[in-house]
């Protein structure tokens, strides 16, 4: 597979944090010949949070996840890559129960402590002795910068690694982010097929760290879309080891934590654009603004049905300047607008106001912008308050071909 | 343009219906040296019904036909392919206006009299004189039989002409149903980009028909879907003469209504799948059904979320039996569903049951029928009584060939 054309110059390199170990092994779930199982370790009493998917059919490692999660505290988390277990009935949590008690046992832990993540085809049973057969492997070359190899394990029609990571202090402290992540398909809010995860040294209680989460989330990886495609396995983890010993943090007020939900929000901003980035076929990258609607729900509402409409992805395929198909979109998103007050912006020329295309309208600039591989897309509403910017990207035939053939 | 691979073997050929006459011309609005405007003209007293798209961003057209719709009353409607008169602004109104007044003044009716559809581009200003000029020629060619200069004259992207006709009884008076449709991108429910108007020579008082309108929409053009985006200019109308010498009829209940009801549903449903046939770039027929949801409406929220899938509509592109997909776009529908009482068959074999797949499911029978031109999808939820049928087109492409490059 030929990396994105939209993929990052460099990757990040990751450096190691207190407390996290990792390890990746080529299990031959579904690929061959790559890494396909991740193992990662924590210091005892890191504390974890987690985001996951809001759809009503639900992989079986989200069902632990979300159980487990009441514990808040992890020593270990496994990822397959190849199977999502998803709508595998009894026969698919029996899987993770093996594969967390094996996990567990070996680790001598809790099984609540053990967290698992999977990714890939639905509704086939997961072969757990594959995992559990590579375990003591998996342990043994558990290391500190296995950050490439974690990665690699957790991809499946991902074209390049997605990686990010931030060091800033908490009172004097360097505390470090690293964030992780795969997704390129079935991408959409609430949350995306995505598996991302963050690791920090940083000592933030379970509950604190729950809110932090929670709320960066819905500024990044709750605002791309790929196809509106929401999966059945979204997972959205941190883990903080607490390792750096800095001022004990106990709300999510606390002044010293400023520098570290900045950096928080910026790493998985960074992770969710580069999903966007490697949306499958994608040869363009789009930014949807849109301000000045009812609130910053309904500005994210309007923004992502633009951003899903199969007609506007295709017309930036096609470098067609068509702002009438995201005006259009714009109105069947079921929030409040009023047409008259709607102005559209494409690469920062004013297309639209007043209900129709401005007088005089050079589509030249507007054209050259549309060839280019990023795409600014601005509405300003005029009735409200409300901001948001979305990430997506366009539709091509890259798209049909990957998604026509994914389980060949 | 290649007919469609899915468009019907033969046209139906439709009577005349007393009281209508038609006539098309060729205005180079966009197209060249093709009919792009309809003149329909109607008896006197004839009756009117309408439905609209429910976007916030409406065109022109929509605009007035919902205000002259209060009248109740029809003498003639204008119909152009090629600019959808959208989001144009006092102009797109102004436009609006000319033509009706020109229309109003040669027959010498009322201007609430005369309704105007139009299709095409968005955002681009009408050049109505075009149509003004075309008037006394179109007058001068009006005739009872001109339906397929009709149907011709509306077709933008339409690969194949979309008719159907019905003829049944009122007591024991023959009477007939025309319907003629264009739309083939840009369909999704509330309503479609889509133009549909039915024809009959029924006397059936504009209060009636209007709900037995709306009725018959629910299960026909709101239970499509090509690619989920609902255009600004959606327009279904229905015109009845009169001029069957039948009973008066005085409610929706009328017993003598019954065989009128179900044909303008046939009439409806037949025009719609005829759009799904000819969705853009599609190379299969895709029919789901969802049973035992909460209620009808439940139902076929989940059965759309499934036809607007761009991963299951993908997947049957590429002949791909991946059922996982269907459960996960179930699963996000945001309506109530029990994981564990899900059954999912593909072609009439059972594939899922109980969340998770059949015991010794055997691939073989359901790779055959994905290769089939017919896809037939059928959830059994198991938690109510509703039930719900939609149809919809893979997405293929075609699609991305035609919409990439719908302007030029």
């Amino acid at each position: 597979m030929k990396p994105s054309p939209l993929a990052p110059a460099a990757i990040p390199a990751l450096p190691g944090i207190a407390g996290v170990e990792l390890a990746a092994y080529p299990c031959n779930i579904r690929y061959r010949d790559r890494p396909d199982v991740l193992l990662a370790t924590f210091a005892e009493d890191t504390q974890v949070a987690g985001v996951f998917t809001e759809s009503k059919v639900v992989a079986a490692p989200v069902s632990w996840c979300r159980r487990a999660l009441k514990g808040r505290r992890a020593r270990a988390l496994v990822v397959n890559a190849g199977n999502a277990n998803a709508f595998t009935g009894k026969e698919g949590l029996q899987s993770v129960e093996r594969v967390i008690s094996a996990t567990a046992k070996m680790l001598g832990c809790k099984p609540e402590q053990v967290f698992m993540a999977s990714t890939g085809v639905i509704g086939e049973p997961l072969p757990d002795h594959k995992i559990i057969e590579a375990l003591p492997t998996l342990k043994w070359t558990l290391n500190a910068n296995a950050w490439v190899n974690a990665v690699q394990a957790i991809m499946t029609t991902d074209t390049f690694m997605k990686m990010a990571t931030k060091t800033v202090r908490i009172g004097t402290t360097p505390v470090t982010i690293n964030g992780i992540a795969k997704g390129s398909g079935m991408i959409a809010p609430n949350m995306a097929t995505l598996l991302a995860f963050v690791f920090t040294d940083a000592a933030i209680p379970a509950a604190v760290l729950q809110r932090l989460l929670a709320e960066a989330n819905d500024r990044s990886f709750n605002s791309i879309t790929v196809d509106g495609d929401t999966s059945t396995n979204d997972t959205l983890m941190a883990f903080a080891t607490g390792k750096a010993e800095h001022k004990p943090v106990k709300t999510t007020n606390d002044v010293h934590l400023r520098a570290f939900k900045a950096a928080l929000q910026e790493v998985l901003t960074d992770l969710a654009i580069q999903v966007v980035k490697d949306g499958e076929g994608a040869q363009k990258f789009v930014a949807i603004e849109v301000h000045g609607a009812k609130s910053e729900k309904a500005a994210r509402a309007i923004a992502l049905t633009i951003a899903n409409s199969p007609l506007v992805k295709t017309a930036i395929a096609g470098e067609d300047a068509n702002w009438g198909r995201i005006v259009g979109a714009a109105g069947r998103a079921g929030e409040y607008l009023v047409q008259e007050k709607i102005k559209v912006s494409i690469g920062g020329v004013l297309v639209a106001k007043n209900g129709a295309r401005v007088k005089g309208y050079d589509e030249a600039p507007v054209v050259t912008h549309m060839k280019g591989q990023y795409i600014d897309i601005r509405l300003d509403l005029g009735v409200g308050k409300g901001n948001a910017k979305v990430y997506t990207c366009d539709l091509t035939h890259g798209y049909i071909d990957i998604n026509g053939s994914y389980r060949s």
